[in-house]
Formats: structure tokens, sequence, C-alpha cells
């Protein structure tokens, strides 16, 4: 018997789970009889349902009779073998020949979902699509980590583990626990004194959690016989409102059991805590897709997301939850606003699917998702100028960083990474054989470059500047850092941003871990790695010298106390475990460990590793097919690599690296 | 306080319960181990479900404080008043002065829906969508049907009464139970001796009850203490496949509690049966929407409600189920096919709304639904052919009716029917004030009746043919009676249709109820109303001698026994309740009482009675406000209406018809 996993409607897992984690923010009010209260926070953009209807087909030819055993998670559903219907639970023996069989459900909560055991018709991925209204012949969904008849699509597969607090402290009239570190997961209270409503005001710092009314997550509790349990929340710090002697507080966490395929080790303490707390951060945050940060929104936000991605390749290196991070942020028909609403990030999760491809050599998901790209593709070009560059709509937010810029025209950075979508859309659309789109991409990919370096380029500031037609000729580092990243313009214009933009102080500052990946990454890409391993202490070591447990969303070293839990208007607002502050992890293992694909899925790669500022350093990079081992020591790079196709390269010298043999270079 | 409503995203309610009843139809099937079952069976066409999240908001000003109490469906719901947030069972106190009240929600399974106990804040079609996506100003939706807060808008609010069998007889080792007639409802079977599975049978015949392996609709009972009730299904007959003294069948009959406003009476015995069996079948068909058949597909097709809305205008005249039945049809977007995928179904659509809101004059609805429509015609018109005409495309279903038609090219009878939604879509924009759009669609209506006179009329044929392009010149009654129906040709042609179409016997006759309603319609337009009466007696009649007790979906005279029953390859597939049958009552009403509206929702009308081949009648139109009563008897025709605005016409002289006030004519 083959493998079987259950199967759907392509994007129901996603767009179910995805409708569930959207609508499961809250914020606290207190109102004017002085009660604080947990309220549902509605979602800032359309979030999709999935299907509730589906059919799913497959033809095959057998050689000798079969059998098959069909399931579904809904009554309402039948299986159609060469006409003859049959319900589920049903077992049909397939004489020799050709069969269409085909798997048809309605569920309104909820989606049908389908599961057969056999061998030709075991099902998986090859089957498809066979809707009234779409015979695209798009293929099943599927995950893999629904697989066995047991399982239930529905409820979120997360693993569990029982965590108790470190301390408890009597304090303003009730009691503080603390978890000793930022968790996630469903708190039970038990041993109290009242049944009477109460309200638990939780804390990612102390702070928040004692000050009731401002804390951004609390929790309506009901006790049934002084006991509760909530759902799952993110915080540190729990504060129960009364004293009561028995009361004891425990958390089951909830979280995904990724692994940690990347690792990276140097003589520098600091960096390699910040490795941890960056590898903790990132899998908080990775669940049922990879959401921004845990303890507020718990959305999927495209910009978030393309930066974990980064960070997946180089840490659980999962496509699993890269895939349905994607398909989440796509929704459903019809596309009538940007992706979160922001049109950048529309751009991102564009680019997103060919750097997915780069990485994983997954094929068959740009086959199953180009369709829907080329929707995607359709609304934006819809939008564009006359000109095919974009500018600002009413209903666009754009957003590129928490900064101000001159945005209200056509703003630069949005063309950089419009351009970088048509450079993505190009190699996608080769992957699937649409040579036509890959040429138009590519000539639309080079006329915006083109366009960008003529109108933004200003050589009075030695930059690109936001907006070419207000005449203010603002310059903010965001443009100029995707100029250098992507190697959108000449090497002048390059060394003239480093010098007046880049390592220019009257140029505002970037303030997010989310445009330090940016900043970062273009760094590297031209060999300042000074750079980089000084911000690793200046900027993200300043954090954990707070005490941070967990990366922030935002950090300002020159704010004190509680100013840097302020954010939004709110005092507590701010997320101080959000996924985008983990590139650390991305910086080390494609630039110190070196390791990058330069075909997809590692087919040929490189390894050029550097120092940085470290005296020795030592890691590895997962690949689908193996890790590689990276080690700088006593003057010496050692590569260990389990796949083929390798080459390390050490001061513009290449050597080939053979599979599962050492190699030993000079540094 | 004001009387508040449940409310919801537009929509949600209509596109829930149609999601609901697309997918409760069953058939039967008989496997190899000669186990009968009944089986699920997939809609034809894409059935969308509501929005799971929702916001809905009202501004307004209030002069002295007023409380508002607020729920919701769901828990993940909130009320936002000036930036406040409450949870759903909150009561607040406004202060004079403008408020924005919002509230939001969130349900996994059914749609979020709101109620607001208040004055000015009650909830009400007053309340507009504010969705991130749709900032339309759209109303909220609401039906008459939800009023209490103790209603519950996902349970469909049906009413029951309890039927028993007429009879029981012990056959073919087994129990037949006769309800007497065609009924709906759920089936109780108790003092079963045994708790196995029983597949019992249901018929609308005898015979197809007690032909257990082909009977269209069958319960897989399993027994608990030898009882079971089943989910709503219809039939006369009820064939329960053991025998045990104990057993006792009864029904929950659920209906909806319409009441019949109009009526007829006349001296034909066999037409006054006629009426009722009609008004029964109506009944039957009258429930979330308006269906096809109660017994087989119980779905909502456009072509089949289009006639229900007529006959609905002169029997119980209830604007919800119209209403109801119209957004269900619309779907939600976006638009990939045809409604039902049926190209004509899309024009009937089109058009209804126009002749809705001449018998109601709801312009509320025509101004809520008129976006959707504009939506649908945007769906029409990309798929036009370059010259603005129909021409099939290849996943159009050219129903026109059941029969063989020279259908492959651009179809006489789409073109006609084209223009009609055009006509109708005119005076749909002139109700909502969108003028350039109904200056538009005028010019397209006169453009594509003109191409039809020029194109498809054949001198050779006298007659309008399918298909210009073929050459065949192929003459069916279809075109040619919506030609005389809607007026779009002269009256020499017209002449010409009445001699070489319609009393040419050569020219396939019309074998459905469907297009009888047509047919007849277009004669009584003409003024032939012996075609009419004849057909009443030899059509409908003859089912009624063959013991229908609802009206079929099929009728060939010729045929015997149970060939009656036999439809689309199937022994009883037939549909013995088909409401496309009912139309008797609305040719009755139309053209016997004679009353009709010549300006919106009865504002103005006419009454223009007929004997036809009768010696006398009696009966009552209902209108939005009020009834007509309308007799003709010994001579003279008596009126008596409740509104104002209408005119007496006989033999082309007029008389103001005075309300309240009796009118008698000699006639």
């Amino acid at each position: 018997m083959k493998k079987s996993k259950w199967i759907w409607y392509p994007g129901s897992f996603e767009l179910y789970h995805g409708m569930l984690l959207h609508n499961r923010r809250t914020s606290t009010r207190t109102y004017e009889n002085g009660e604080t209260r947990s309220v549902y926070y509605y979602p800032m953009w359309r979030v999709d349902a999935p299907r509730h209807n589906a059919r799913l087909t497959k033809t095959a030819t057998i050689d000798k009779e079969e059998t098959i055993e069909f399931f579904s998670n809904t009554d309402t559903s039948c299986l159609v073998i060469d006409d003859m219907k049959y319900n589920s639970g049903s077992k049909i023996t397939l004489p020799a020949g050709t069969h269409t069989v085909t798997m048809c459900g309605f569920k309104a909560e909820g989606f049908p979902a389908f599961y057969c055991i056999g061998d030709t018709f075991a099902t998986d991925r090859s089957w498809v699509v066979a809707e009234n209204d779409d015979n695209s012949g798009r293929h099943a969904g599927e995950s893999e980590l629904y697989t066995s008849l047991e399982d239930n699509p529905e409820i979120f597969k997360f693993s569990y583990k029982r965590q108790r607090p470190i301390s408890c402290e009597k304090i303003n009239g009730g009691m503080l626990f603390d978890l000793g570190k930022e968790t996630f997961g469903k708190i039970t209270i038990s041993g109290l004194d009242t049944d009477e409503v109460l309200f638990v005001s939780l804390g990612e710092s102390r702070e928040e959690a004692l000050d009731v009314k401002y804390a951004n997550i609390g929790l309506n509790v009901k006790p049934k016989n002084g006991k509760y349990t909530s759902h799952a929340v993110a915080f540190r710090y729990v504060f129960v409102p009364v004293v009561c002697e028995n009361c004891r507080v425990s958390v089951a966490f909830e979280y995904l059991p990724l692994k940690n395929k990347g690792a990276f080790k140097c003589d520098d303490a600091l960096v390699n805590k910040l490795w941890d707390v960056c590898a903790y951060t990132m899998l908080l945050n990775s669940r049922e897709g990879f959401f921004d940060g845990i303890k507020r929104d718990r959305w999927v936000w495209s910009g978030d997301a393309y930066q974990s991605y980064f960070v997946n390749y180089y840490l659980a290196n999962n496509n699993d939850i890269v895939k349905r991070t994607m398909r989440m942020l796509r929704g459903a028909d019809p596309i009538t606003k940007h992706v979160n609403t922001i049109c950048d990030y529309t751009f991102l999760w564009l680019s997103s699917i060919w750097e997915y491809y780069l990485y994983s050599a997954d094929a068959d998901f740009v086959v199953d998702i180009y369709p829907e790209m080329l929707d995607m593709w359709r609304f934006v070009e819809a939008r564009l100028s006359d000109d095919g560059m974009y500018e600002r709509k009413s209903d666009d937010w754009v957003f590129i960083d928490w900064s101000t810029f001159d945005s209200n025209g056509p703003i630069c950075a949005e063309q950089m990474l419009l351009a970088r979508a048509y450079e993505c859309l190009a190699k996608c659309a080769e992957v699937v054989g649409d040579t036509e789109k890959a040429k138009y991409a590519t000539s639309r990919y080079e006329y915006i470059k083109e366009q960008i370096n003529k109108l933004y380029w200003s050589d009075k500031k030695g930059a690109f500047v936001d907006d070419y037609k207000s005449g203010r000729e603002n310059v903010t580092r965001h443009a100029n850092i995707f100029a250098l990243l992507f190697d959108y313009t000449t090497e002048d214009r390059k060394n003239s941003i480093i010098k007046n933009v880049i390592y220019n102080d009257k140029v505002t500052k970037i303030t997010t871990p989310y445009f330090e990946f940016y900043e970062l990454d273009a760094m590297c890409k031209i060999g300042d790695f000074d750079y980089v391993s000084g911000m690793l202490h200046s900027y993200w070591g300043k954090m954990l010298e707070l005490g941070a447990t967990t990366i922030w969303e935002e950090f300002d070293p020159t704010k004190n106390g509680i100013e840097h839990y302020e954010m939004y208007g709110g005092k507590y607002e701010k997320s101080l475990c959000h996924a985008w502050g983990a590139s650390p992890i991305y910086l080390l293992g494609r630039y110190a460990l070196g390791v990058y694909p330069t075909d997809a899925g590692y087919k040929s790669y490189e390894v050029k590793p550097s120092l940085m500022s470290f005296k020795k350093i030592e890691g590895k990079v997962p690949t689908p097919n193996g890790d590689i081992f990276v080690k700088i020591s006593n003057g010496r790079v050692t590569i260990k690599s389990s796949i083929d196709g390798g080459a390390l390269i050490i001061k513009d010298r290449k050597y080939k690296i053979e599979k599962d043999i050492p190699l030993t270079i000079k540094y």
C-alpha cells in the first residue's frame, strides 16, 4: 500500500487555519465602572474562508485489481467510480483497467477533506481539482502533518509541553507569576477561592502584567470550582488580581516541533546567545504560518513572513510552513486589495515564490501556485500607472518600514520591489515553462530598473530619492538599501550610497529589526561584514542586555525603562517577540558560514565563508538533501557536506566540495 | 424603542442557507452485494459560502441620551462606539451628540449576525457595510423572519404540522404507507422490531416507492430502540421493507406559512381544482428560496424561480422569498460562470429584478442589489461576441427548454433574452438614478432587437430561426414565443408566427410546463384566450386525471403508466412536484382577472378582465398595499379594490376604479 495523505481543495487547509488565526486577536479595555475586559479585535484586511465544497479526481490505469477504502471528514460526501457512487467508509475492489475515481464533499463548518487507502488511488497531490467552475487541473492540497486516517486537518497539529512558573510574588493585592521567559500556550489557573469573573492581565514584561488596565492581553477568567484554562496566549508574566494561598498557574506550552537543522557557534558569547534567542523567537512565531509577533496580532503579514522564509532556510528549513504561509497570504479570489492591504507586501509575496524555489527546488509548489500568482499579477498591473510604474492608489498602504517617507507619489522603494517581483516572476515562469511570460516579465524588470536609475537618482544627494515628482529630494535609507541588495545600480552609485546614506548619520537610522534585515543583507552583499557584526552588538546585543528573552518588534537604544514597550500609542503595544528580529540566523548562515544555493535546491551551491569580526566560527546549514558543515578556526576552513554540487570560495579561489569528504583549506 | 432586526453582511443569510440547501440532494444506488443506499449528490455549480467576518456601522446624531444593548450570535465579536470596544451582552448609554457605532464579528461556522436593542441604533437595513475591502456603503442584510432577539438566523424558520398516512398496505415483504398526497417533511418511523440498518424507499408515486432499487429518494434508516426520524424529504409513499405489526409512520410536514393572498374561482370545477393543485405545488416549493422541484434537486434554478416570481405576485405576494432567491442565485464574487451555468438563466435573473420592482416598488432592494447586478453585467458583456450579441462559449449551458435546438452558434432565443435583460437593466438604472447606464442599456436593447429582426427572420419559414449562420433555418417555438411575449417584432410577423409556428403541429410541441408559461403568456398577450383555456384542460387537466396531487416537471399526454415518471434516463427521475407547473395561477390572475401594475407597486394599475372560456369568474389579486377583487358573472364585471390608481378596461373603454368603492360595469 502506498502512503496516503488527507487531501482537500488546494488552499482550503491554509485558508481555514488562516481564517481562525486572524480572528484570535484581542485587546484590553477598561470601562467607566472600572471593569477591565479582553475584547475581540477585528482583522485589518479581508479574511478568506476555505471552500465548503470540494471535488477531486484521479484517472489511472491499473494492471491488476486493487482495493480502495474511501473516507471523508464529512458524511455529506461520496466517492464516484466509473459513475457508481459510494458513501464514506466504503471499501471497493477495482478490476484491472482504467478508472476515474472522484471524491466529492460538502462541509458547512470547516472544509471537506478526503482520505483513500489504496495503492494507485492512495490520496496525495496527484489527485486534481474537478470543480464545475475550476477545470484547471490543479493538484489537490495536502500537508505532511496529516498522513494518518486518525488525523483531523481541521485541528492544527501542535505539540504541547507542561511549563510552570519560576516564581510567584504577592504584589498589588494579587499574585504575579513569572514563567522565566516569553512563552505561548494555554494557561491553567487552579485553587482560586472564587468562581466570580476575574480579569487576569498578562505581560511580556513585568511592568505590563502589573499595569492591569493597559496590559495588551488579558483573560476574562470565569472559574469553575476555582479552576480555569485559557485559550493559547503569549506572555512571560501572569498577574492574578486576588491573593489566595492555593492558587497555582501552569502552562501547556503550544508549539510546532520544528528541529533546528541549522546551527552557529563562534567565540563571541553574546552572538551565540543572540543566535539562540533568535531561534527561540522564530520557534514561537512558527505556527500555522509565520506570524509577525506572538503577543498582539499573531497575524500573518507578508513582509514579516518574507524574512522568516530566509531565516527558515538557515534554521528549520521546513517547506510546509513556507507554503502554508504563502497560501494564507494569497487568500481567495477575487483579489481586491494588496496583500495585507500593503503594496510592498504584495511585491514581496510575488518575489518570495521564486526565492522559495531557489532554496527548495519544489517545482510542484510553483506549478500549483502559478495560476494564483498570475491573478495577483493581473491585480498589480491593473493598478500600475500608464508608464508601468507603481504609484500609490488611495486604498494602498505604502509601508516599507515604520519610518517617514515622501510617499504620496511614486515612491522609489516600491519601484525597486516591483522590479524585483518582475525579476522573480520571470524565473517562476521559466520553472513552469511559460516562456512568453518569462520574456515579458524580464523586459518589464529591465525597463523599471532603467527608469529607477533615470528618474530617482539625485546627483546632488548622491543617492536615490523617495519621489522624483515632489521636488523634495527626500533621501531615506530604504530605497538605497534595496538598490545595493538587488544590485540595481552601478558600482559608482553603490559607493556613493554607502558614503552618503549608509554611513551618513544625518539620514534617519533604521529602528526596526525588520529593515535591519535588508540593510545588513545589503551590507554583507557588498562585503562590509564589520558593519554587520557591529550591529549584532550595538543593536541586538543591547536588547539582550535589557533582559530580552526574545527579539523585539522595534528598538531604539536611546529610550529608557518602559518607554521601550510603547508603540502605536499604547503603553505596551510593542511586541517583544517579533519574528522579523530573527534575521541574524540568516545573516550568519548566509554570510559567516557563507552557504547559499546557486541552483534550485542546492543542486549547485557555493560556500564563501567569512570570520566577520569573530576569531572562530562553526555551524551548519540545512539543504533539502542534507546539511553542510562549515568551520573556520586557527586559520583554516573546514567544509563537510552531505550533498553534491558544492564549491568553496576563498579569496577568489574556487575549490570543489566532494560529498561526504571533509575539505580543509587555509583561510 | 424602535423594532430591531437581526442584521448581517448583505447576502450572508441567503448564501448560508443556499449553501446548505444545495448540498442536501441525494440519490439511490444499489451495490453488487444487493444493498441499496442513499448517497450524497454533488451540486452542478459552484456553491458559495457566506462571509465569516462582518463589520457593520451606523453614524447618527441623537438629541438626548440613548441606551443600546448589543448582541451577536458569536462571542468573537465586539461593538465599537467612538473607539471604545464592548463585548456581546453589553448595555451602553450614549450621551446626546453624534456617534459612530460599529459591530464586528467572526463566526467560523455559519455567519456572524448582530442585534442591537435601541432607538436610533436599533439594528435594521439602515446600518451599512464597513469592511476593509468594501466601503461601498451597502446596506446591511435583514429578513422579516428574524426580528426577535431569540431568533437564530442560522436556523431557517419553517413551520411544522403533524401528518399521518391515510393507508398502510402489506406488500412485497414490507409495508407501504400512503400520505394521500405529495408532502415534504421529517419522517418518523417507530415500532420497528430491529435496530439494523434498513433502506426505506420513498416515492412520489406508488410505483416508485415499491421499486426499491430505482426509487429516486430513500433513507438509510438506523433505528434506535426501533425508532428513527429522518431529515426532511419529499414523497407521497413510504415503503418500509420489513413487516412488523407495531410499525407506525408519521411526518412533521415542514413548510413556510405563506398565505394565499390571491384567489380564483370559476364555473369550471377542473380549473378550480387545478388552481388549488398549483397553489399547493407552489407552497411545497416555496422555502429558503423558490425551488425547482421538491423531490430530486431541491435546488434554486434561475429559470424555474423566474416563473415562481410571477406566480408569487398573484398568490402569496411575498417579497422576502423573491429577494432571498435572487441573492442565492447571484452568489458571491468572482463570477466565473453563468447563473446555474446556464446563459438564459443569467439573462432571466437580470430581467427579474426590474419585474420584481414593477410588482413591489421595492426600490431599496434594487439599490442594494444594483452593484451586484452590474458585476453580473460585466461578466455577461465580457463574453459577448464582437457584434455585441450572444454566442455560445464552451462552458455555457444553452438551455432554453428541454427540447432540441440548433444551438451551437448564436441562438435566437438567447438574443431575445439578452435584449430583454438590457431593457430591464435600463429600467433598474433609472430606479437608482444611473442615467448614463440607463441610456447605454436602452441603446443596446434597441440594437439587439433590430439585429434579431434583421438576421434571424426567415421569409421562407415565416418565422424566426434558431441560428442564422448554420444555414439550417431550424424553426422552434421558443424564440418565436419570446418575440410575441416581449413584443419584439412587427404585427405582420407576429401574425405569421401564430400561423406558421404556434398553430403549426409540425413544429415540435412544448412538453414542459416551463415553456408553456411563456407560450401561454404570449398567447394571452396577443389576446388568444381560447388557446390558454384549451391548454388548461388538455395539458394540465390530463395530469390531474392521472391522479397528480401536484404539477409535474414534464408531461407528454401520449405516454402511459410509469413511462410518465421517467426522465434523464432514470425510471423515476422526473419530479412530480415542480414549481414551474404552477403558472396557471399567474395566467388566470393576470389575464382572466386581468390585473396588472402599470407603475411600480401598483401605484397605477389596470384591470382588463376576460372570461376566457368560462361562464363566470371571481378572484382577487394581492398588491403591496391591499387586494383587488374581480368578478364577472351574469354579464357584469364587478371590481372592488383597496388601493388607489386603478382603471378598469372593458372593450377599449376605461373606467376609473375608486378605492374601496365597488364598480360594476356591463361585460
